[in-house]
């Protein structure tokens, strides 16, 4: 029940990046330089999470690294290094297709079309490219700003998608299957050119904004804020400003109240289903599940198992999340009561150590066991690579282990986040994100003098309500107004907020 | 949307009871005392919500005064005045089932076997008196307090349960129906007693507070502490506190997350479709239904009818809970759109004037309209007397109004609250309640000195959990505890609190 | 599971009014004539089931029999034996009130402006007389019939309505609490009338019609034929078809689809809900439920109480109704596997014994003991009746029953159906019923020779279809037509029907 | 909402296969023998339908026949003709799989150690083949039966399923990509060799049957039986039987209730959003969708899509069932009215044309069609193959269709049934298939002379009780048992069946 979750989560409450110990340096072939470093990228965000259409484009098999390439686009520009510019269309219908459950961003370019507020921004961004990042990055540009980009992941890249920037004349340095030393010389690209300084930072994990920390501190001085994506981020963020050495204003989008429904709540009560399809094909009516914790992401996952027939059992920590479960109509009970039985576990708590060797030891054979929660650590997948067991790959993120007298259990994506693995994130999820991420590089680009220090903010109530007031039209969805009158009984301004920024979503 | 609610709702924003302004003298006949200085007491909970039990004793039509009469108990105790001690037995038989649907309190009561945290208490309260009130008392008393009681509410009093209690030795000052004087009258006598001066005050609407703030000031010497249920209450709490004129620590219970979800969510999701059938033995299936107001209340309201059939639309001025609306599958409209189309109006807003008369000039033949809200205010009542317009009362609570062409509206409970007016409120809502009251009494009691200041408090997280913690046998539900390897991972202590104290319910 | 179940509900397979052994003679007072030949009436249809409304009239004390009255309606007409004509006008209002949900029967009359399909029809009845049968009654009259009609209960009558319905110039025949010898002098009087003889019957239990087999033989020459709406009717017409007496042809309207989908899973779905809630003001959330039997009504009650956050519990005797339990999510177990931990058992499966004392001597303290089903011996309410168990009756219709330990069950209207009891039935679902009733008495009156032999018939399916077709406009719903291509592709006509006739409802 | 449906669906009511007009000559290629013989198997059985793991072998690009092979299974056996023998093991790991959902028949064998009730069967069989027939299959012989089959369709065999069927001993002629000659030359060498002759058929599609009806009608002599699955197969054995041909008992095994309600309902409910999401990844929440049909499959894709978020509006030409879902909650709506505005149409009528192109014209951009229902008809995708539309295919079974305006609409497997080209079916609605499979095998084997005259006939009632009771296990189920006094008192043999055999399923 912990809580709040990124979509593109990372490790938690161990951040293993630390300014101190690290020497990066991106000319050389990374030796023995810890994998570690990149283990948000690489753990959390599987690649499967990118689309069926990404793999469609995997077979070339051009071995030949981006770096070593020449390429333009079609308007001879050369500012860029991705996998293929001749991608690029392929890439642009993707990039439309998303742009039909990005009506947010889509609607903010038209708005814009008279005010640039973002005329002069240069923003350089480090995010996942994917086309949905493409519809984000064009609306950026829609108002006014220029952007440089590289991938926050080495394995997210949606080569087509960057191969349709790059010939939109964007300036990215991103592919799919990147070295760390690529991942490094991206950014440094991003950065480090002749004649362009950014003004503003969009960071996903807080890689780019160490990056510029590191080599070219003197850059701050012109930069007017960061926007920071992820929980590891802006954890960093705050290690920063706790330090005193938070030198700009940073906006914390990951805990707007909008953004954490949907990263959490609507968007799990989904791919919960989702991903256990297209893992195991399994029929979830009168199938018994246990989940375990009960904050959004558990109520989004026992919400959409009752629906579709499943006898669900929740476990909890914390007595009000436990009451809440009863009222919703689950038997609260502890896992070694119904681990025998049940035929689904999935873990939701933010928690580790959640299911263990013992209790796997006792599930009954075909047991499915799966993670939707905080870390890859509520599922002590280590404790089954023993000898004794044997690990069968029956499909992609799809493992048996056996026990000794036959018994398998099906245990998916080995323990990390099922619905970043196996199934895909809506566009419309996304788009809450990067309408969020939007308006805030606008707020902080425009903000008078002053109003925002050198410290990390949340995004401001009107704002977040402005985020979930562009996705209404989606809906047809009609919004009913105040008349001065009721405005005035209810102490609130017409246009709101409508809610004191203290309030938080969810009782999770 | 605007969210929290007291079962026992006061007036809301308008609380007209001032201290400045009130000479009330409790040995006169009122005679020009405006009724309106008790309308908490009178218009928000009517006399309907207290049960069919009750209804079965009033056809006594023994029309002396309580206060002229001469009553003692079998063991001769005489200090008490209700409407008459013969009803004991029924009344006791009435807080037997209620003991049944409150069983947080009757652990406390066997958890207090050895210890008495309340030994040497001396409370004084001013509650609704029900069974459920009287379940609270009698495990205050075994807890180790003594108690004094009057009721909160003219018109709310169960005699029979009175009787009960006066038969086992409670000093209660309270019967339906008491007159203005009579309810100042029996709150003196609670207080005004010789040899006995109260160290704690159990209070619901704050009158017996202003009265011993107004009568007995020095009494405050010997007060621990408040504690005080209603929205109206923590409101003057809090108008004291800022004139620096509160001279004791005071607790606020009304918004506890426990009770905020159960007088909300968890009870409006039955009493809704209760309420209507009582008043109207309405059909559910294929109703069409506007919800006014996505919070906790609309949440509950839409869901249940949803689950029964109707086809629900929502209408909402704040774009977040909007945005929530949609995705749980309401469309979201103005009242406007469907007024002419629906079945059921319902309000839940906390709002004024959200259903006004040319809406209801243009609802069809049949339509029927009630609140769920704050206040009464929401539907404008007062613009259907015209003259034009026939009232026809055609069962208690219910009304229809009808226009000069045929057409008649179906109006519940005069648009006050539906679900105090025409259904009851379930005992085990009530049972949060009085074990936040009694868990809230133990704090202050025994606080340390220091602890609390002169100032209103919430009641703490590790408390509030302690309140669902005892109902969770009820369901037969088990928590999880943590180990210590998890609890420190997590950061927590093991037995809680889990969340932080600023962690409130309910995306309202 | 047992299926089809009427909402005025016979004692089902233990028909005990034979035709060969009763001896009836109306103008003696009844001395040791069995109650027993009235057990339809008497045991299956409750007072309490007539509403609110009808209480109100009954405080008269008007000891006199309306035998011994004279009355006459404001026209001068005194053909019609009611307790009261003065309560006419209060009737109205009821009528008026369920006129509002009968759409369809509102329907006919503007549809028989024009033609009279009544015409020349002569209708004598024998229902409950309500708001609703009136609504009916005046639809025939509209539409060309006349009617003289008699109560099929002794208990059911709204006075009020039978006033408004004598007022109104209806020769009826009925009174709340009529002996036996005033029900069957009632019928009489219906039907033994000089000058008027009936051509068309409409009959609910089969007693009027049996009247006449035994005095009025010779009536059934005139007669077009039975419309019959109990299980017990039903099968006392099968009983002498099979005999070879039946001399007229009769309309089974108990087993068309529309109408049984209504009497059971929609009906209960929210009659279950309305009548714990009226009895026991019982929070639903989190409670742990047993429903016995998994056929429509059980269907009905199990869906309810999920979606109000119930835990429950199904059992079943039939395997394939039992894994669509499992496929709808609830467990299915033995009645002894939970009757220990269980907070409300429902019965409905038809059978008897399903409670037994040896599981009642299991339950837990405060467990809620009903039944919805079939007959009122699916509880053996008789095991309870033993000296060592106390019986206390706590409200209308609610009994403690008291184990020597304390422990109490609470057992709802003596184990008699309790949506009968202790809820009311839909106006609109009565409505169903009375169109199907008219629909058959149309079809009846107007089949040319030849169609309908001396046999029982259940109603044409394109009927059943008509009858709901006239229910969708009250909510608003649009039906698509088939285009000419695609009903020679389906092989159908365009006006149906549209399923075969032996197509049947529900897979109970 | 017409009703049934197989999961491995015929082409409805236009069967082409005509035993006279056929000339099938399987030594020869095929020339102009229209494509459209095969229709069944081409058009509604995807071979996405398959599973993910098929593919994986699929990129063996050997381009041998498997008819000019050679192979032998490590035994020495050469009985077989399949694609590649060596991948026995991958498809013995799937047989493995498809067990664990299976319960039913693994039960039959456990049941079958000691009597062997097909002991002397020789079943010549001719379905689908894939994991679940190989646990059928295995399941035919432990109980007795020699076995050898052939595909149904050209496209649907698992290859290595097929490899582990030879492996162990089966004789299976069938590869995934048959030509149409090889497709009769498999069925033949099921049927024409030395020294073996079946006496059971087991047909799914009718080609079997129809084979040995033209080239071996002596064989029937000794055939006790066919067993027929599919719509299709049934339809030509009641045409058989009309014309007096039927030479043995056949069982109609596709119209078993159990089969029914999992085809269609329980199916649907599940494979509506793991179709939509696989090709779409289409948030649900919010979006409002429309539903043509409202039988099963249409009930089924109704309630998932509401439990999801989404907003259903839903349409209907039959009264009744019309009706239904507006007691379920859905508005009921003509096409015309919602086709603006609507996100997603599915249809499931089994009727055709019923999305027509002026429909598509009005859709708005995005919005996506798909298909459900009973044929391919259904939607008009001829419509849309003209001049002024693009077609752009952007995934797997999913085209973008673009209008000159640049509004695309998105079709989904080109109107054929979603479920079976974009989902799976689960393995445990197979099960329900396969055992009714096995349990008619048995009854047809094992009846006594007389029992089964030369017609088509239901499963048994009793047998249909037997196959979902073997089912229950799975779910934890424990069945009551009547007492001797109840079942009496019900008039039902204590052991079923407990429905009358004209006991459908479903209110289609």
């Amino acid at each position: 029940s912990h809580g709040s979750r990124s979509v593109f989560l990372s490790s938690g409450n161990s951040c293993q990046i630390q300014f101190a110990d690290q020497k990066q340096e991106f000319n050389k072939r990374p030796t023995k330089i810890s994998r570690r470093s990149l283990s948000r990228s690489i753990s959390q965000s599987s690649t499967d999470s990118y689309g069926s259409a990404a793999s469609y484009t995997d077979s070339s098999d051009d071995e030949t690294s981006p770096r070593d390439k020449q390429q333009k686009n079609s308007k001879g520009n050369a500012d860029f290094c991705i996998k293929n510019i001749k991608q690029a269309d392929f890439g642009r219908r993707e990039i439309e297709i998303a742009e039909q459950e990005m009506p947010a961003l889509m609607a903010l370019r038209k708005r814009a079309q008279g005010e640039k507020p973002l005329a002069g921004a240069k923003i350089v961004g480090c995010t996942h490219i994917t086309a949905q990042t493409a519809v984000l990055m064009e609306t950026l540009s829609a108002l006014g700003a220029q952007c440089r980009w590289a991938a926050c992941n080495i394995y997210s890249t949606q080569n087509e998608v960057a191969a349709a920037l790059a010939e939109g004349g964007f300036s990215v340095f991103a592919w799919k299957g990147e070295s760390e030393d690529d991942f490094w010389w991206c950014i440094d690209r991003c950065v480090n050119v002749e004649g362009w300084q950014p003004n503003m930072i969009l960071d996903d994990g807080g890689d780019l904004t160490h990056w510029i920390y590191k080599k070219y501190p003197s850059m701050f001085k012109k930069i007017k804020g960061i926007v920071e994506e992820s929980v590891t981020g802006v954890h960093r963020l705050y290690q920063l400003s706790k330090a005193g050495k938070l030198c700009v204003p940073a906006m914390n989008v990951n805990d707007s109240v909008t953004k954490q429904k949907f990263d959490n709540l609507y968007c799990c009560r989904e791919s919960i289903l989702d991903g256990l399809k297209r893992t195991t094909d399994v029929m979830f009516g009168g199938k018994q599940v246990v989940v375990c914790g009960y904050g959004e992401v558990g109520k989004g996952c026992c919400a959409a198992l009752k629906a579709m027939g499943s006898i669900v059992y929740v476990t909890e920590i914390d007595p009000i999340c436990a009451l809440q479960a009863c009222m919703d109509g689950f038997r609260l009970v502890k896992l070694n009561e119904v681990i025998r039985q049940v035929d689904i576990v999935i873990t939701c708590t933010g928690n580790k150590n959640v299911v263990v060797r013992e209790y796997m030891d006792r599930m009954k054979n075909g047991c499915i066991v799966c993670n939707m929660g905080h870390s890859n650590t509520e599922i002590d997948v280590a404790s089954l690579r023993t000898p004794e067991l044997t690990w069968e790959r029956v499909r992609s993120q799809v493992d048996h282990v056996i026990w000794p007298d036959g018994k398998r259990i099906v245990l998916l994506a080995e323990g990390r986040l099922l619905n970043l693995s196996c199934s895909t994130v809506p566009t419309f999820v996304l788009s809450i994100t990067a309408t969020t991420q939007a308006l805030a590089l606008i707020e902080l680009y425009n903000a008078p003098e002053g109003r925002y220090k050198q410290d990390v903010y949340l995004l401001p109530k009107k704002m977040d309500e402005y985020v979930a007031s562009l996705h209404l039209p989606t809906f047809d969805a009609h919004l009913t107004e105040l008349s001065d009158e009721q405005a005035k009984y209810l102490g609130l301004n017409k246009n709101g907020p409508f809610k004191p920024n203290y309030y938080r979503s969810a009782a999770a």
